[in-house]
C-alpha cells in the first residue's frame, strides 16, 4: 500500500515540441524525466533559446534523485548545462546519449562537472523509492529507450520519443515482448508521444529512405549534396552504405556533422569501410559521379554549410556547381519554412537540382503515427494515460484516439507545463495548475530577460526608434540648446532629414508653450513623448518609440568637468 | 511579318506567390498583366505590404495600353490602387473581379478614379497592335479568366491561375476545347501557373470538400465554425447548400467576409435560399446543432474573428462552447503557420474540436497539379514555355516537367522578375536582366523605405537599443553634465540600473580621458559608440544598437530660450 501520494509534474514539453522535462514525485523522491531545450520562435527576437523553468526542483533541491535521459535530441538534453549549474544530480542515459551530452557540457565549458551515470536498455536504476528501468525503443536516433518506473503505487510506462519500425537502419526495434508483459501486469500510468497524432496508418519504416538514396544517388550524374540533421546517426549511415554500393567517396562539411560523425565512429555506432570518407583535397580529385557530400543545413540555418553553399559564401568548402544535386533529407521544423525555402530557391539559382520531401521519399520522422499509438495503448493497457511532447492540439486528438478505443475520458489527462497531478488508484488530480513558465537564454543571461523586453524588440522592430535629447539647464529651469532628434528603422534617409528637422521645432514648440513646468519631474518626458508620438503618426501612420532623454546640466557640471 | 521586336517584362509574381505582374510589350504599345500585392515576410517588420516596382511602366507611361486582370485574388489585384495613381489606364476585368477592384479601390479612397471595363470570357478588346482575348479557366475564384493573345508575332496564352476541376462548384470549368483549338493553331508562347508543380497526378475537385463538409457538419452535435478565405466564394456556397441539406442556419462574421458575401448575394455568385442567413439575435436563440458559423480567421490573423473567439476577446461577437466543431476550410499561406498553429491550439483549450486539413479533406487548392500542367501544355503546344507564379524552385521544377514531355530547354524560360525578354519566332534572349525590384509599402508611405531601415528593424529587435545623451559646453568644449543611458528591448529592469550605472560611468571615463578631442566632429559619436559596444558586449554577449547623440548647449543657449 502507498503512504504517500504520486505527484506528476510537467514541467515543459506539453502543448509544445520541445524543452522536454517532467518530474514524478513520491514522498521524499523526485526523480527527472528528460531536460530539453527548444528554439524560439520569431516573436521572441534576440533570445538564443528557450529552457524548462525549474523553480519547483530547485526549490526541492534535496529530495531530488537525478534526471534519467530517453534520448540524445537536443529537445531532451539541451537543458542540462542550465539544469546542473543549479541542480547537482546524477545523469542516467544510454551510452550515446551520455556521449551528446558529453560534447554539449564541454562546448558550454561544463566537462568533467556533471556526475554522467551510463544505463543499458534492460537495465534498472533505483532512486529512492523510485525504481527506473529502461527498455529500448526505435526513434531517429540510435540508443533511443522508454521507461518503466516502479512506483509503490504502481508502475508508470513513458514511452520516450518512439516508433515502431521493424527493419530500422541502426539501433534496436521497439521491444515489444517487455510492453506486451506489463500489459499483463496492472500498469497504473502511460505517458505516450504525440507528435505524429495526426497521421493515420503508421510511420514508414527508415529502409524506405535508403530506398530513395539509392535511386537517387545511382541516377545522379553529378555530385550528390545530401543534408540532414547532424544527430540523425542512422541517415548518415544510410548514406555510407549508398556511398559502398554505388561507389562514390563521402565527404563530410559542417562543425556538428564532423563531429558526431566523428564521435559515433570512435563508439561504433557508425561504420565505415576505410577509404570511403575523403578529405578535402581527395574531394577535389574525384569525378563528380564519384562524390557524395554529407552536410548540416537542412533547417536553412544561416551559418550552416549548405546555406554558405546557397549562398556562393567565399568561406564555404564545396561551391555549389550545375550538375550537383541536393538531396533534403529531414523535415522542416515548423518555424524554419521561410529559411529552408530561400535556401532550397537559391541553390536552384545556382544550377544545382534539390529533392526534397513533397519530390521524394527522402526522410521519414521518428514517431509513432495513429496506429502505433494505438498499438502501445493495447499493449501496455493502462489505467490512466497521459499524452506528451506534442503541441496542446496533439494532446487533444491523442486523448480522443484513446477514448475512440473505450478509454474513459476521466482517466485521460491533458495537462500544461506547471500542472501539479496527484495520482491515486482509481482517479487523478489536478491540484495545482500551470504555474511553471518558460526561462529565456540570451547570450550571457538566463532567466533575466522578461516579456516587457521581448515586447519592446518587437515595437522595435514594427517601426523602429526615434530618439530625443533634451538638454535643461538646472539652475534657470530652461531648455539648455535646441532639442535633438535622431531616428533608426523609422524612415529612410531620404525622408528623415525633413521629417526631423520639422520634428525638433514641434518639439521645441511644446515645450516653450508651457515652460515653467520644464524642470517638473516627469513633464518633458510625457511631453515628449505625446507630441512627437501623434506627431509621427500622423505624417507616417507609424508609431516608432519615442525615448525622450534630459540631460541636466550647470548643477553637476562641475562634477562632470571634475 | 512581325515591324517590331515583342518584348515580355515579369515586374512580379516569377520566384514568388505574389505581386503578380507582367508587361508584354510590341513597338509602341504596353499591356500590363495583373497587379498584385504580397505580403511581408517575418524578416520584414513594419512593413504593410509588398507591391512591384513599376518603374519601367511610368518611364514608358504614354505606351501603356491598360492593365489586363485574371482573377479577383488580392495577388493579381491588390496593387492596382497604387499603381493606378501612379498611371492612369484603363483596367479590363471580368464582372466579379472588377466588383473586387471597385471594394478595394473604395477602401482605399479612390473610388470612381479608375477606368474599369468590363469584360466576358470569350471577349476580346484591342489594344494598340495587341488583341486580348478572355478565356473561362476554373479556380478558386469564380469569374477567372485566362488569355490569349494575339501578336503581330504570335499567339501568346497566358494560363491565369487555373485547375482542370470537370465539376466545380461556382463558375465555368477550363475552357478545354477553346485550348484544344488553338493548339491547332501556331502558338508562340505559353505563360502557365507553377504554384502546384511539386504535387504529382491532379488537383482533387471542390466536390470532394463538399462532401467533407457535409460528413462533418451531419455529424456535430454542437455548433459548426467554418473558417475560410473570404474571397473563396464557391466554398462558402458549398457552406450553404450543406446549411440546407442539414437544416442549420448560417450566421456569417468578419468584416472582409461580410462584405464580400454581401456583394456576392447582390450580384448573383451567390445564391442562399429565403431564412438561411441570420442575424445575432437570432443565431443567439437557436439550438446548437442548428447553428453554423462563417468565420474569417483561417490564417490566425490577429484582429481576426476566429482568433477573437479563440482568445476569448470580449469583442467577439461569437465565445467558443465546449462541443464546438471548428473546420478550418483553407491552406496555411507559408509564412504563416505560427500563428495558425496558436490559433488552433487556443481553440483547443476553449473546449472546441478542431478540423483542419491534415485530419480531413476539408480544403483543396486551386492551382493545377503536374498532370494538369501537362495536359495545358500538350493542348496548346506552344514554341515557348514561361513558367509564372511560385517560387523559383516551381518555375525551375515546371521547366524540368515540360523537358520531360521533349520540350527542347532552350525553348522554356526560367525568368526572374525585371528579366527583359526579347522573343523572335525561333529563339528568345535576355536582354536585360533582373532590374524590378520591390516597393514597400508602409503605414502611408510608398516606396520610401529601404533595406536600410529594415536592416536596422531587425537589429533593433534582436538586442534592443542604448541610447546616450551626451551634453557638451560649446563655448569651454567640454562635458556640460554626466552622459545619460537608456536601454530598450536589452536588458530586463532587474538588470539594467546597475548595468547602466556602470555603463554611465566607463563612457564618462572615456571621453574624460582625451577630453581636448571632444569638440571635434565625430569624435563623441564614435568614442561613445565603440566603448559602450564593447562595455555591453563583455558583460553580457548582446550587441544593442548604440545611438549616441550630442546636444551643444551654451552657443545657441540663447536661442533655444528665445
Amino acid at each position: 500500500m502507498a503512504e504517500h501520494k504520486l505527484r506528476l509534474i510537467p514541467l515543459g514539453g506539453l502543448g509544445e515540441i520541445g524543452k522536454n522535462m517532467i518530474a514524478l514525485e513520491y514522498g521524499r523522491d523526485i526523480v527527472v524525466i528528460d531536460a530539453g531545450l527548444m528554439f524560439p520562435g520569431e516573436d521572441m527576437p534576440g533570445v538564443d533559446l528557450l529552457i524548462p523553468d525549474i523553480s519547483y526542483l530547485v526549490e526541492r533541491r534535496e529530495r531530488v534523485r537525478g534526471i534519467v535521459i530517453t534520448h540524445g535530441h537536443e529537445d531532451h538534453i539541451g537543458a542540462l548545462p542550465y539544469v546542473l549549474s543549479r541542480l547537482q544530480v546524477p545523469v542516467y542515459a544510454t551510452r550515446l546519449t551520455s556521449e551528446l551530452i558529453s560534447v554539449d557540457l564541454k562546448q558550454k565549458g561544463m566537462k568533467g562537472e556533471a556526475d554522467l551515470k551510463v544505463v543499458t536498455p534492460g537495465s534498472k536504476v533505483q532512486l529512492g523509492d523510485l525504481a527506473i528501468e529502461f527498455f529500448a525503443v526505435c526513434h531517429s536516433i540510435p540508443d533511443s529507450v522508454g521507461l518503466i518506473i516502479h512506483t509503490p503505487q504502481g508502475i508508470i510506462v513513458h514511452s520516450g520519443d518512439f516508433k515502431l519500425d521493424h527493419t530500422p537502419v541502426l539501433g534496436e526495434p521497439t521491444n515489444f515482448s517487455q510492453l506486451a508483459a506489463l500489459g499483463m501486469q496492472d500498469v497504473l500510468l502511460l505517458l505516450s508521444d504525440s507528435t505524429y497524432v495526426e497521421l493515420e496508418g503508421f510511420t514508414p519504416s527508415e529502409t524506405v529512405v535508403s530506398e530513395a538514396l539509392d535511386r537517387i544517388i545511382s541516377a545522379a550524374k553529378g555530385r550528390v549534396i545530401v543534408t540532414t540533421f547532424a544527430s540523425l546517426i542512422s541517415r548518415i549511415q544510410q548514406v555510407l552504405d549508398v556511398a559502398v554500393k554505388r561507389d562514390r567517396r563521402v565527404y563530410v562539411t559542417g562543425r556538428s556533422m564532423k563531429e558526431i560523425v566523428k564521435m559515433a565512429l570512435r563508439t561504433g555506432y557508425l561504420s565505415a569501410p576505410a577509404g570511403i570518407l575523403c578529405n578535402l583535397d581527395e574531394l577535389r580529385g574525384l569525378p563528380h559521379n564519384r562524390v557524395i557530400i554529407l552536410s548540416t543545413g537542412s533547417q536553412g540555418e544561416p551559418t550552416s554549410a549548405l546555406v554558405r553553399m546557397a549562398n556562393r559564401d567565399p568561406r564555404s568548402q564545396v561551391q555549389i556547381m550545375p550538375g550537383d544535386t541536393v538531396v533534403v533529407s529531414a523535415t522542416t521544423i515548423p518555424g524554419n519554412e521561410a529559411l529552408v525555402s530561400k535556401t532550397t530557391d537559391s541553390l536552384f539559382r545556382q544550377g544545382a537540382r534539390v529533392i526534397y520531401d513533397k519530390l521524394a521519399k527522402v526522410h521519414v520522422h521518428g514517431h509513432g503515427s495513429q496506429e502505433e499509438l494505438k498499438l502501445l495503448l493495447s499493449l501496455v493497457r493502462p489505467r490512466f494515460l497521459i499524452p506528451v511532447h506534442g503541441e496542446y492540439r496533439h494532446l487533444c486528438l491523442h486523448a480522443d484516439l484513446a477514448e475512440s478505443m473505450g478509454m474513459s475520458r476521466d482517466r485521460i489527462f491533458v495537462l500544461e507545463n506547471g500542472d501539479v497531478l496527484e495520482l491515486g488508484p482509481d482517479a487523478g488530480e489536478v491540484v495545482a495548475r500551470g504555474d511553471a513558465g518558460v526561462v529565456y537564454v540570451d547570450g550571457l543571461t538566463v532567466g533575466e530577460l522578461d516579456d516587457d523586453v521581448l515586447r519592446d524588440r518587437r515595437l522595435l522592430s514594427r517601426d523602429g526608434v526615434a530618439l530625443v535629447s533634451v538638454a535643461i539647464d538646472g539652475e534657470s529651469g530652461r531648455l539648455a540648446g535646441k532639442p535633438r532628434i535622431t531616428t533608426r528603422g523609422f524612415v529612410g534617409a531620404e525622408g528623415e532629414q525633413t521629417l526631423v528637422e520639422k520634428a525638433e521645432d514641434v518639439v521645441l514648440a511644446a515645450l516653450d508653450h508651457d515652460r515653467r513646468r520644464i524642470s517638473e519631474p516627469g513633464y518633458v518626458d510625457a511631453r515628449v513623448k505625446d507630441t512627437l508620438s501623434s506627431f509621427f503618426y500622423q505624417r507616417t501612420r507609424r508609431r516608432p518609440i519615442v525615448m525622450p532623454i534630459v540631460v541636466m546640466i550647470g548643477k553637476d557640471r562641475k562634477e562632470a568637468r571634475r
